[in-house]
């Protein structure tokens, strides 16, 4: 292919991190850097800003606004999650011939890399040239091919932190303490809850997630047996796990979801984001001896927007895909999705950047590995901890008084 | 009174907060100038401690361990919710009187006043020479005669902090956005939810306090006016909000664990954390055009939980009353609580300490005062910003695409 001379836009698309504005900015530093890009456009709210011709020129932006947006999380440029169809795409090359755009990087996950594989194939068959990349992005670390996503790390540290206090809460007040994680079909973001422990009786004492279906009478059995031996359980709970008592392994989310909406009293409105926390508690309060303390905490958005719990290294190499992807499309002159390799792990973790099709990021994700998850399918392995403790860094420390030790 | 000499019993009580172990560490350090306190002995879960004799020699921590253990969240000797009765209090005081024990500091809440003050009235009637005083700590910042209580600060450093996020969440993915803040009868923290605001469409853009009743109505009228302003909004909402159509002006969340008792498929099981947000935000769901995206999330004990997020001067001052408290109880020989008065407002924040009577702090919380509550019911004024922002100090820094300021 020729080599290609315009203009580039850039797009945010799926939900936000706390760092997917260092992609932003990286992609902006990179293509100054560049002679084949002339110019970087943002598209306000992804393909939305596209079709309708909403740029901000983010090479018009000072270095301090930038360097000031970089650390701060949501997407800079607004999001959305709507997915081209060939007529959009017809649309937006109109768009894109008229500000003579030949790059097109979009920021997200699994679903941006396919809306990003459908502008690439659109644009062939249309006979429009344009070097499409995927910029990986994901809180659920669930793309294929890369060791792991920008944004898992950060939020990976926001929720391993929030156990380490809610555990040091569930000591304080002792009792069962249920927490719903993200991750509708990835277990590790739910996984991430363990990094914090550091003795023998912190939670999460327990950890469920998408990937090992379970009943409930199994998850209370094992809650009760926690409880037995430490006078209290804190457990993490993935929002996606699976009823191994249905014939089709629903999640207990539909379950709750049907069950309301089954019911007379119109009670489907309460089908919302604490449902599956409240469902188990009142479920292990009915079960368990009366008086049980039981709690239940839905994570939220939080995992994703708390500014200022950001990983050092989740953040450097949210910069750094960018850097590879401008390069990638612009010295190689390819399209693709850039993908992160391990070459060296623990103390000495290091990285290196690479390149894949689209095809091999978009629409299906991958799960957990089973090397990462304990044999009762209820807590994680050593080996999750040594992959994941290098991308979510340092972790608060927390202190005991030597009295409690014994 | 006579001067008296003995060991202390220090205690806390009731909900954890993320530097309620700053005033137990500044309750040790105190102590240990003080020729009238021999041995500070820390009772393990608050008052069954004292009744079980299960106390940790706290003067013979180190140096080290106190200081990592102040900067952990979370009640380092274990907390409790019980109340102390008569006979309760006798088993209390022939522990106290078998460890030579004449000085207890019970850090806490209202709840922790009333028992400090049940135990001082109990010891005086056996005639149990005790000088027991009530340290403050709250993150509902609902203590009377203070200006403020030790462990809101931080709190509400989270929940500013937790919003500013939400908000940069909600700009990128725009629709209405419910947040269920701590604070059953009083609105301090849900009003700490204002204090990272910067700009004229910044979120929450509502905030609901239970000191102002409102209708289901009125408030998805509120919701309706703002989305129809901005595309989008954030909302703010005391977990404690109250139906002002009921002709009893019960809470909402009572309501909805009411509806769903009388309910026959058993839908109490629902009645949980959860269960306010998610009604508001089905309620709006299917008050508003079909298909606006409505979430809601409640913020749980990440509250008062989550380590690293903590207010400088709420820090120190956590310390500062413990000193403050020893100091009264030595030097003074007084019972009481420790209250913190402002003498300066603004940057030139500054407070002085004072005490006051046990059975002026115990059991009764006062309310957000009228001034800091908007006229329309549904946000708060300047002068609570005033009030607010000093104690909660720094939070952190937002940047905006240039482009995005037009």
């Amino acid at each position: 292919m020729a080599e290609l001379i315009g203009n580039a836009i850039v797009g945010q698309s799926g939900g936000p991190t706390a760092v997917i504005n260092r992609t932003l900015v990286g992609l902006v530093e990179a293509a100054a850097d560049r002679p084949q890009i002339e110019a970087v456009l943002g598209a306000r709210f992804g393909m939305e800003g596209i079709l309708n011709e909403d740029f901000i020129r983010l090479s018009d932006e000072s270095a301090a606004a930038l360097k000031r947006v970089a650390d701060t999380p949501g997407a800079a440029l607004g999001s959305t999650r709507r997915k081209p169809n060939e007529e959009l795409c017809l649309q937006m090359f109109e768009v894109m011939r008229k500000n003579n755009v030949r790059y097109f990087f979009y920021i997200g996950g699994n679903d941006t890399a396919e809306a990003a594989q459908i502008i690439n194939q659109k644009s062939q068959a249309a006979g429009y040239e344009l070097r499409c990349f995927h910029v990986p992005k994901t809180i659920d670390n669930d793309l294929r091919v890369t060791d792991h996503c920008p944004g898992y790390g950060s939020a990976a540290k926001f929720v391993a932190s929030a156990f380490m206090g809610d555990n040091l809460d569930n000591r304080s007040l002792r009792g069962i303490k249920i927490n719903i994680v993200m991750g509708r079909n990835a277990g590790f973001l739910t996984a991430a809850s363990s990094l914090g422990r550091t003795r023998d009786d912190d939670g999460p004492h327990l950890i469920y997630l998408p990937e090992r279906p379970i009943t409930r009478e199994q998850f209370r059995d094992d809650v009760a047996a926690v409880y037995d031996r430490f006078g209290r359980c804190v457990v993490a709970v993935s929002e996606g796990i699976v009823d191994a008592a249905t014939p089709d392994k629903k999640t207990f989310a539909e379950i709750i979801k049907d069950a309301l909406e089954e019911s007379e009293y119109g009670d489907k409105q309460l089908s919302g984001s604490g449902a599956l926390g409240d469902w188990l508690a009142n479920y292990l309060k009915e079960e368990l001896p009366k008086g049980t303390r039981v709690r239940a905490d839905t994570f939220g958005y939080m995992q994703r927007s708390f500014p200022g719990v950001v990983s050092q290294v989740d953040a450097r190499e949210a910069r750094e895909v960018a850097h590879k992807a401008v390069e990638f499309a612009t010295a190689a002159n390819v399209d693709g999705s850039v993908v992160i390799k391990r070459v060296s792990t623990g103390a000495a973790y290091a990285v290196e950047y690479d390149r894949t099709d689209l095809a091999n990021v978009a629409r299906d994700t991958k799960c957990l590995p089973d090397e990462f998850i304990a044999e009762d399918g209820n807590d994680v392995t050593d080996a999750f901890r040594d992959y994941a403790l290098p991308l979510v860094g340092d972790l608060p420390h927390i202190g005991y008084l030597e009295g409690m030790r014994k």
